[in-house]
């Protein structure tokens, strides 16, 4: 694992993350992209957001909030990021919860060059074609294993990033488990969507690796929810600590603080 | 009152609560509906609207930063909720401030089975047809009374929540007074759309007593309120804690720390 | 100065300053806004943004998430206010990242009387004609000097505030230096956006003297951005302490608090 040595690299080259991302948590993932130390970006007109995934060193799509003219401009910045050689990760929030949610998340996928799909297990196992429970955009049921995310990963011919109280990570050949993180993550809207913009800024400096980039992401995200998780008294505490601990993760630190298998 | 019971019925049941809201409180008021214990989900798009708005045990529309598109959508879903069963709260946000606000929320509630409106007395006296006087979204002057809250049940033929100092709750034959809050509410922004948020929780596990669950749902949000208020430090630090204090409210103390008459 | 006369003005007539803001820091300028002591108001539909900039005391108008029908919006919102006599603030975020931000800023300054323009030094540097460098919407390379906010108050006809470590606010004859603030302001995404609310709020109480309203909006967030950081942990605290230190802000200590030049 090189997980302090590519934060360090993270806080070092301040890599610009083009984030398309739902209304909800726009300030959320570009304060955790800004406490992690690379750049965020939010833009979305259909006049500029090939110019400006031309310019990122990733690109992060979300469709929590999505329309029309927003897939319009997914498609568009994704296309311009492949050109690009930018590396992208998609979260599909709410796969499974309506046929939009589904059928938009699916043609990301096939449409453009996806490096890693982060989503909770009920999202990863709809586009994987598996029966699953999603209520609004939370998993309900049994969580995934590992044998899903590797699955996923051959049926989606991406990284499949599955996360829950235990991620699973799979290229479709090696299969990661992460285990760090704190349960005080589930009670704070957008902390997958938050994983999703720090996998983005992992894969920023490991575009050639998309397994070890999201598996580092989740690794220094759920260290970072352990820190906050110490000085929290509840959600809203909790969300704050969690920027301040981003901000603080040591990357000397990071590789023994990481929970893997 | 039953509001300790309700509150343990929303933390066991996990509701599914569709908001169509502002974008300025999106994050806040998912942040509050999670914190108490329901399940947020936000969907604007025309072509999700209505099979979100049927999965759901409420709906909250909220007009506050309003454009066509998602008015047609908050038709679509409270037509779609409605059909199911599902309990509607409607945030009529700057009522009185702009023509089009004023007649959004009018047709809103002609052509939607609304169960509780929930405003500030500005925006509720200009709805009920009287004068008011409201900056941006501000009610100033007089507050209402509880006869306000009376005649606008009356006129609008749905429970009407106006809140205040004190807040008022009527279905236009009971009028019940809630004084529990907090003057830092009126500090944060978006606090009177959280409070329409938690109402809409609280009519998904209580849809055939708007009254009741309104009245609870404020004597919640106040009560928590009060509990910030304990911690804060000024606007920010009263915030955070407000998410806080929901995520801990006590059922067992609930209904003795309600000051409702 | 008169900053702290100017607060006090801000708190006691709390003026109405209407805001076309960026999805990103709805939230944060509107609850900036409220902790220093005015109303926000958002609203960006073409049908009311007219009669919503004509009742207001000033009027914020911030490019970070633009698309076409809100640059109409800006521009029927900018009219409305200028045949008010309300003034008008411009946040050109990311002007000079790609060119549909360029050329909407430029047509926003060329089409509205803005008083007053406040952006990093790649932006502002982008508008007055010069090389600049910037990456998404973070000014990198060398900080713009007075020079800088002189020239580009003559190019631009109007106040150019330019922010950074110092801050140069020039009206193309006087220039004047602030050096309050703290480097915590850069590790939370919208502090500029911010910054640009806050001159919204002084210009409402100070709409003759905009040089004037410019400077004193960025004495008081910056005393308010060092307070906070004697609080702050990181940029979660950080940021939830700058709304406190807002609502602190004591009109008494203010001028002697700033660091003018």
């Amino acid at each position: 694992m090189t997980t302090g040595a590519d934060l360090r690299a993270i806080r070092k080259r301040k890599p610009l993350v083009h984030q398309i991302t739902n209304y909800v948590v726009m300030n959320e993932t570009a304060n955790a992209t800004l406490a992690l130390g690379a750049l965020p970006v939010m833009a979305h007109a259909l006049q500029e957001v090939e110019e400006m995934a031309s310019a990122a060193s990733a690109l992060v799509l979300n469709i929590g909030t999505l329309s029309d003219d927003w897939v319009e401009a997914m498609l568009l910045a994704g296309r311009a990021a492949n050109r690009a050689g930018a590396p992208l990760v998609l979260d599909p929030v709410g796969a499974g919860a309506t046929r939009y949610r589904t059928e938009t998340s699916r043609r990301l996928l096939r449409d453009l060059d996806v490096a890693v799909v982060r989503g909770n297990s009920a999202e990863i196992a709809t586009l994987a074609g598996r029966a699953a429970e999603i209520r609004g955009v939370e998993a309900v049921g049994a969580a995934g294993g590992p044998e899903l995310a590797r699955d996923a990963a051959r049926a989606l011919g991406c990284v499949a990033a599955v996360t829950g109280p235990v991620d699973h990570v799979s290229d479709g050949e090696q299969t990661i488990s992460v285990s760090n993180g704190h349960e005080l993550l589930g009670t704070v809207t957008g902390t997958g969507c938050m994983s999703t913009a720090i996998t983005g800024c992992f894969l920023a400096v490991r575009p050639d690796d998309p397994l070890e980039a999201a598996v580092e992401a989740l690794v220094a995200f759920g260290v970072a929810g352990e820190e906050a998780a110490k000085k929290a008294k509840g959600p809203g505490s909790f969300h704050v600590a969690l920027y301040d601990a981003l901000y603080g993760l040591d990357p000397d630190k990071l590789d023994k603080q990481a929970k893997i298998q």
